[in-house]
């Protein structure tokens, strides 16, 4: 669902509404807490909030004639109508005619407080107020106290829109799906079963009989999956026909017959291996999914790219789920640095905004502020710089309004922590990361990295105190990010190698360069043309400057080249390194991939034999940069008010895709000779490199430059282009 | 139990542990949020917090011999063991001998995460550590990180040590109680029961036959049981033999026969009254209460001041609950300002530390303050000036390690709303209080009572700093207290009239002088003797000034004059006062009496027919009083290391009494010419006015100025002394 369209629908359909944000910090916690490590249960690391137990949710009505409501509720509530509280939790209610104030207070402790409200025309939706501290007494007389010292918020809601499905109850798709293959590996019982790719879900047990153990190894690999003692995953089920308390094996007890796991578990292959005196019959599982839809789409000449991005859109959709997490073996948690790029192909691909939304509020939890965003610096960046983009892409200030808060909150703790320069080291319980690499890096002194994502976080809080009309903070942040700005290059510029070196440490330059500064510094602008062409020479396109390994940097690395216009080398690029994984048989895209790996080199991280994740949202970048580089869409202004299409073929025959904006999308056809595109919503420039000027079925294109050419786009309708490829 | 001796009794017994202060946090959400009217569930106005839903417990371990151990959890958990998770949820596990980490993680939406860990010498109490947030990340190598930047307390704990009793399930006491007489008042069956004495507990209804509602209205007075449309409290069962919605009235669904109603109420009278179609057998009630101790006593020659006395310990009792909440009937909630008077009877009638913690602990909540305590100013500093007293009381230096950063974050919130010259003004939400008063009393600019009681509380955070070591932030906050204290009497004290002014707005003082904070500058010790004398007469004893009319304000009004040894005219104060409210009938005593008042006037308040509670915990002071100034017995050295006992009959013929110690008493029998004194705890001096120099059958009595003798007592036996009063 579209972040606008479904706030434009809230206002006249009835949902269940709660305090912004408490929703997600309770299904985060549900989410987040289903990791488990060889069957042991593993929460995050970083503090878990909760949602404030008591809410009272309000609104003013004009009604024309009187009019029953019924009420729903999550949690013991209390209904007040004109100041005055009504007997017991009434489900029903005749509102009288004229102006009134209604006021539901609402107590759980177990589950996010939440009210339905559905009427002729008094319905539950985000135009009722909603605080966490209604501060109305009355003093010795009964008088009400003035409440305008009361804080509201607008009422958070999702798409609960059936008074039978409360919110509490959420829970993802499942679907049954079988194996296809297996393979009998003991005499006495013990299969493997290959699912056929890479899959999550609950495992289902069939006609199982007899007593004893059913062991259950999962894998994202045959070789995980067959190896008991390092397997990441596993499961223990005793089948008997009685109660049995299992000490020994601290199994789950199970009735003989068909089983399905309360707990899920991502898996391409499964052993299962029963103890003596128990057989399974067959297996099963019950894929679990978030129905999201496919809204953005792409096909090319090159049947590995397309292989490529139809691998990489599975990816996210394993990926996106109550959230958008990591990946799905192992943490299943959401994780900032993950998520920004999560929200980024999500723009090209589902552009699901309310899943945008919900990780941004999860990931920022509530005050007080004990930690980084994850406990990571760089984490607590990507947060301020994934509303930055949520904002350019959905252009939804009603997000920047109820989340600017806790922005505040969190960039004052982070200016907090800076240093006499300003700018920040990681301190005792920070988590300076960065990337996992190969090569050393120092996490001491002050990492140009760091600098620049915080003086990109400075420039969000600058856009969203604009937006929201704060003007006194926003000149603030405005002063602290150009006093930061103006001394990046005088502290990391070396001029010599032409390089932002990597760290700074008691005021001295280290030694160390590598790309990650200096790709963020291209793609956020910090470098004027002329430096960013060195830098290009001198760094990214240096083969003496440590090559990275992740999906997760090469994501900004392949940025920084496309934006240099270089679509043909990132073309092989992905051909090479997201194709390599594809020739290592991955059907889905990894964590880390090192080229230089062999066999099962590919499935190690963290020092165990599988600990790196097969199935990682943020190896699925190439879905941005086809949508971003090469069918070339992006917003302009705020929610794609105005576009610019930039179509690069970087190679390829031809390519068609379609992007989704908010409200519409925009489709083209590219090949060398033509262009067929069409936006249904907004209007921009279409720009063209082209020998002769294009012709257009409408407009007129304009001469920008040498053979650069651009056409203003102000219909919906389909335009027809002709134009000659240099 | 004692605060000491419970901390003891941990360190060598196993008990269930949490977060310190989530249990509280979540238990008195549970008992706030028992408050209704008429019918209507009524929570806080304020913020109420929540526990962290995950929490690590932690315990260095270290063997001479292998043990196993048992482990119980409210939650789901982990346990790991030197660093490594052990598969599911084990609840027994053996412990090699030697040095080892042992960690159990437990997560819980609901209820408080807790533990109860028993083995043969590895136990779970309060020496365990706990965090919320434990930062123990790994590295790409799968190096743990290093945890030192984890901020560990020690763990909750309170009475839980039974596996089987976890902390979720506590509940008070019940106990089966019956009607003193019943009056029949229609002729279709309703019928008005008076229980004897105010109570509190859940009523029972007997031997229902038939199909309707059956209506319970409550009264603290017959009047207010048979006003069916103005009683406070009320239930309506609708009885049926199969499921009924009963829309029309809301009643909760009942089937006919026996019926325990599910909340309890406060009450003397009830009156029961079906409709039409449905009878009630007989009614009866479960008394519910907590199992303290009465550890203080008194009696004296004065059978009124007896029943004062006893009646003030059954007021404190029925009010002394899961927390000291304010009255048993409205509210039944934790106010602060109430609390604190609670505290100090306490400290003299059940000498329960636990309960103190418990409250104070509930009061703060948790970071962010987003709001004065219950939302009122004043109700801050006695917060504060509770912990003060606390820590004279109990000498409990745990506590106040534990409380101290709460204590830090709440006094930062004062001293952010400070006024240019560091006192305190009512600010957009903030309820200035005192006192509810019969006179004009502004609220505007800076009241005289608000800074001498945020100077007290900057004492407090000094002496806390003190306490725990933190000598920077102890200067600071003494820094304040003296620049705050050197401008008061500049501020506030008006030469002409002798007295502290109650306000100054503007700059100006205005011309408004009462009592409150004149008496607490007595209490408290703003004043020089001289200074004391002159508001004794110009202001304390000056009847123009205006009368008092709550037992909460008087409470301070007689120790004031208590202080200054006029113990004569409090003893007739008492007998005129607190009998007054017994001539009228009362069994317990009330939130405000107006002796002028006739009738059903003594009923009202707010405004409402029956708003006033006539059983309130700030009407039982003469506890106090009595304790403290007649008694005389006080700690002169945190947790009565040092007492002094100075015993004043004040016009009695001969009082005796105990007064608990953290880990003792001291009792007295006192008459004209003999003492009989007993200390099984601490040392300090007996002081007694006598016409002759005292013979005492230990020690010495030494002189001190006319007619004063003080004898240093450091003996653990009874004492008999002679003496000849003045």
């Amino acid at each position: 669902m579209l972040g606008a369209l479904a706030m434009g629908a809230v206002a006249s359909a009835q949902t269940w509404i709660w305090y912004p944000g408490d929703y997600e910090i309770w299904l985060g916690n549900k989410m987040n807490n289903n990791r488990t490590e060889r069957g042991a249960f593993f929460p995050p690391f970083w503090k878990s909030d909760s949602h404030y137990v008591t809410v009272e949710f309000s609104k003013q009505i004009d009604l024309a004639e009187p009019e029953e409501i019924e009420i729903y509720a999550e949690g013991k509530y209390n209904v007040k109508f004109d100041g005055k509280l009504r007997f017991g939790m009434p489900s029903r209610f005749t509102l009288p005619a004229g102006k009134h104030n209604l006021n539901i207070k609402v107590w759980n402790q177990a589950t996010p407080p939440a009210i339905y409200v559905k009427g002729k025309t008094v319905n539950t939706d985000s135009t009722w107020r909603v605080t966490y501290e209604d501060k109305e007494w009355i003093d010795e007389s009964g008088k009400a106290s003035d409440t305008s010292a009361t804080i509201y918020a607008d009422a958070g809601y999702w798409n609960f829109n059936d008074p039978a499905t409360p919110p509490s109850e959420f829970s993802l798709n499942l679907e049954p799906m079988g194996y296809v293959s297996v393979e009998d590996k003991t005499a006495d019982g013990g299969r493997l079963y290959d699912f056929g790719k890479e899959t999550f879900g609950r495992i289902v047990l069939k006609n199982t009989v007899g007593n004893g153990v059913v062991n259950i190894y999962y894998g994202e690999s045959p070789e995980e999956a067959l190896d008991m003692e390092y397997c990441e995953t596993l499961d223990k089920i005793r089948f008997s026909d009685g109660e049995v308390t299992d000490l020994a094996t601290n199994a789950v007890s199970a009735k003989s017959g068909d089983y399905t796991l309360d707990n899920t578990k991502a898996f391409r292959y499964v052993y299962v291996a029963p103890e003596a005196g128990v057989t399974v019959g067959d297996v099963g599982m019950l894929y679990e999914y978030a129905p999201v839809e496919y809204r953005g789409s792409f096909r090319c000449s090159d049947s590995e790219l397309n292989k490529i991005w139809d691998i990489g859109a599975y990816t996210m959709h394993l990926t996106t789920r109550e959230f958008f997490i990591d990946g799905i073996k192992r943490d299943r948690w959401v994780w900032s640095g993950d998520a920004v790029q999560s929200y980024l192909m999500n723009y090209y691909l589902f552009f699901d905004s309310p899943a945008v939304k919900r990780t941004t509020r999860l990931l920022r939890g509530k005050d007080p502020v004990t930690a980084h965003i994850n406990t990571i610096l760089d984490y607590t960046f990507y947060w301020f710089i994934g509303i930055y983009d949520y904002y350019l892409y959905t252009g939804d200030k009603a997000f920047v309004k109820e989340i600017y808060p806790r922005m505040q909150s969190m960039m004052d703790y982070v200016l907090s922590r800076t240093n006499k320069d300003g700018m920040v080291e990681g301190l005792t319980g920070d988590w300076v990361f960065v990337d996992w690499a190969d090569f050393p890096m120092s996490k001491q002194g002050a990492l140009s990295f760091e600098q620049i994502l915080l003086c990109k976080s400075l420039e969000t809080m600058k856009l969203c105190a604009e937006v929201v009309g704060d003007n006194k903070d926003g000149e603030k942040y405005g002063r602290l990010e150009a006093s930061l700005r103006a001394k990046l290059l005088p502290t990391f510029w070396d001029e010599k190698r032409q390089a932002l070196v990597h760290n700074v440490e008691n005021g001295r330059q280290s030694d160390q360069i590598n790309k990650f500064a200096n790709m963020f510094a291209i793609n956020l602008g910090f470098f004027d043309q002329a430096m960013t062409d060195s830098v290009m020479k001198h760094v990214m396109l240096n083969p003496e400057v440590p090559a990275i390994t992740t999906p997760y940097m090469r994501f900004y690395e392949l940025e920084s080249l496309c934006a240099q216009g270089m679509q043909e080398t990132v073309l092989k690029e992905m051909k090479d390194y997201w194709g390599g994984m594809l020739r290592e048989g991955a059907t889905s895209f990894w964590e880390k991939y090192n080229p230089e790996d062999k066999g099962t080199q590919h499935l190690a991280m963290y020092g165990r034999p599988y600990g790196k994740s097969l199935c990682h949202a943020w190896g699925a970048s190439p879905i941005y940069l086809i949508g971003k580089y090469y069918l070339g869409v992006k917003p302009v202004k705020e929610g794609y008010r105005e576009f610019s299409i930039t179509p690069v073929l970087g190679g390829l025959k031809w390519m068609e895709g379609t992007v989704p904006t908010p409200n519409g999308e925009i489709s083209l056809f590219v090949d060398r000779d033509k262009v067929k595109v069409r936006a249904t919503e907004g209007e921009g420039y279409l720009y063209l490199k082209s020998k002769s000027v294009p012709k257009s079925s409408y407009g007129k294109f304009e001469k920008t430059g040498d053979h650069s050419y651009r056409l203003w786009i102000d219909t919906k309708d389909e335009i027809n282009i002709k134009y000659k490829q240099i």
